[in-house]
């Protein structure tokens, strides 16, 4: 990515050699659009982010990214350690200091290590002459098992630019506007309000479609960086603006997709497809229901294709609908049709990925929804994870 | 209970000898009070009860109960169905065929077994002389693991009255106006109105406050008869009427906290109460998210007082109030207050029986809600349960 580097280090709060601290830079400011936790409960560095946004008209070019620590419910010092770390990091890399974000995920109620985190930041600053995106990649997880990154280039009439982005989180998600972190930069040159138009819909469709266990974290927290670097300008709007729009979408959607499928003791990756709902609203409230019913999630566990407990999850997630004309579909096979049965053919929900679609009946709305099964281990690692 | 009466039989749709058929009886024509599942799907006895209710003004003597098979999502034959079996009961007790109800729970998809069911109706009519409520309780459950009665006895200024109830149900409980089966009956005399509006707040406060997984299962049904057999009139207001709601009060949030203490795969009852809410409705909405977060959930199991799960789920309840000013206690011990952890005393969590008290700080409404662990075993349960 032209004019972005990374980098990775550990400061020793986890285990011995773990990376945990990342730092991401790009040599032009870029234009930023943001998207945090609609939890009421906000990790530290969400009100450090927003003032240093509002401060710099939405531009920055740094952001530290620190895991095992949320910096979340530790009192007013929560927001202070954030912007210290910010700061240190603008001046190791001489820009303003509103030019530097940061990020925390880990355990709540725990206070920053400020000083073993500032300690690193000198070596962590020469290091990103050698950019190494993995090892920042990797340094942002917490339970999750594998990194996840995803880079593509777009070719447009105006020349070739590229979209990458990082991401992490397998517990405590799910869709209330950002999901955890998502870090995706861009080198086009996009307009701020374009920016901040095209981004809202491609999380809506992506970050926020995705769920493992239905529960909000206070750190989620999405950033789509753009430093203009390729020189490629992106239009406001027509088939320019639109080529970006669906590239953006598509690394959005790819990261997303890819925590579910690490979700905390996840064996396969379950999409949801809702169609013939009466609005959008309803096909995502209908999506979503599935997609956070224990008992469907357990079901694909036990790769047992229960449409009951499908139809049950429709019919209770508000979408407005006669369940006695629903279709629903597993892996491609009818298995329930205008309030009926239609038998349970063996060899489904056998794969990795799983696929469950509904039909309502209702009018011509869709939507999609990313989920995990619920397994064993997501119970193991639950009961087990701190004190 | 005077005048009430139950049976219970095999029909040998599920394991040789199992108790599947329960039916219950009053002499006298009780005044009913119903509330079904507020999903968009229903059993085929709910149409009927509806229609019958009609028809009666209020009015039922009989109520036919079968476990193992739902009787739902099965086309226009489920309603059918449940009216034919429904007509027979009346038929062979000699009562109007409107005043006989029916409710049935089990598998969904799968129709009812009329004939083997039709066949067993002339035995468990001859066996409510020698009533065995005990039986009939056993004969509702799908997964529970341990039958539900209570029941108590008022002494009122105008002499003795009886209310007792039975109840079922351990999985895909959620709180959506009624959950589960819960049937009870008292002897005495209420009038419609009145019976209708004490016990709408009595369910409100017992089976609506409480959840095993967050599904709200399409064959909920709760039924509250009252046959005035006692010759004891409940007041329309004033101290009688007050007596009897606490009474009824009382059997019902017993009934509720007994379903989640038998849930699927638990291990402990959790007792969730929110004090200092700013609405009555925040007060529920922030107790209903602590109960229905798996990762709450897994932490009980774990004995993990990891109130930073707790703080998070009251974050994204909805409810107005101040992370920074809120209280959180763990079995009477203060975890969390005014922003900042106050340490993990050893100890937490370790009995059968958990309670987790949040103070919101943001006003003066209170709620109450019930719920158990997430274990192993409600995973093990849910991916093995049919086909």
């Amino acid at each position: 990515m032209a004019g972005v580097s990374a980098a990775a280090a550990g400061t020793g709060v986890r285990e011995k050699g773990r990376l945990d601290l990342a730092l991401f830079f790009s040599d032009a400011p870029c234009r930023v659009a943001a998207f945090y936790t609609t939890n009421r409960l906000n990790g530290g560095h969400i009100p450090l982010c927003r003032d240093n946004l509002a401060k710099s008209k939405g531009l920055a070019q740094a952001l530290l990214v620190n895991s095992g620590v949320a910096n979340c419910s530790v009192g007013p010092r929560g927001k202070r350690d954030s912007a210290k770390l910010a700061r240190e990091t603008a001046r190791l890399l001489g820009i303003p200091a509103e030019r530097a974000l940061a990020a925390s995920t880990g355990l709540i109620g725990v206070p920053l290590p400020v000083d073993r985190m500032a300690k690193k930041l000198p070596a962590l600053a020469k290091k990103l002459k050698k950019s190494d995106s993995a090892a920042a990649a990797r340094a942002i997880m917490t339970t999750d098992t594998v990194p996840k990154m995803v880079a593509v280039e777009v070719s447009s009439p105006g020349g070739k630019y590229r979209i990458a982005g990082v991401a992490k989180g397998s517990g405590m998600i799910a869709p209330n506007l950002a999901t955890q972190f998502g870090f995706v930069f861009t080198d086009a040159d996009v307009a701020l309000p374009a920016l901040r138009g095209i981004s809202r819909r491609c999380v809506d469709g992506s970050f926020n479609r995705i769920a493992v266990d239905g529960d909000t974290s206070p750190n989620d927290t999405v950033f789509v960086f753009a430093n203009g670097a390729s020189g490629v300008k992106v239009p406001q709007r027509g088939a320019g603006a639109k080529l970006f729009e669906d590239a953006l979408h598509h690394v959005c959607r790819r990261l997303a997709v890819e925590l579910v499928r690490d979700g905390e003791g996840a064996t396969k990756l379950i999409e949801i497809t809702v169609d013939g709902a009466a609005t959008a609203a309803d096909a995502r409230r209908a999506a979503r229901a599935v997609g956070l019913s224990p008992l469907v999630k357990t079901a694909v566990f036990g790769e047992d294709p229960n449409w009951g407990r499908i139809i049950t999850a429709l019919g209770y997630s508000g979408a407005a609908f006669d369940p006695d004309r629903a279709r629903i579909e597993v892996d491609g096979t009818v298995v329930f049709d205008k309030g009926k049965s239609r038998g349970l053919p063996s060899g489904l929900m056998k794969g990795k990925e799983v696929g469950i679609k509904a039909n309502l009946r209702a009018g011509k709305a869709s939507a999609k929804f990313w989920t995990c099964d619920f397994s064993h281990d997501y119970v193991k690692i639950n009961a087990e994870y701190t004190t």
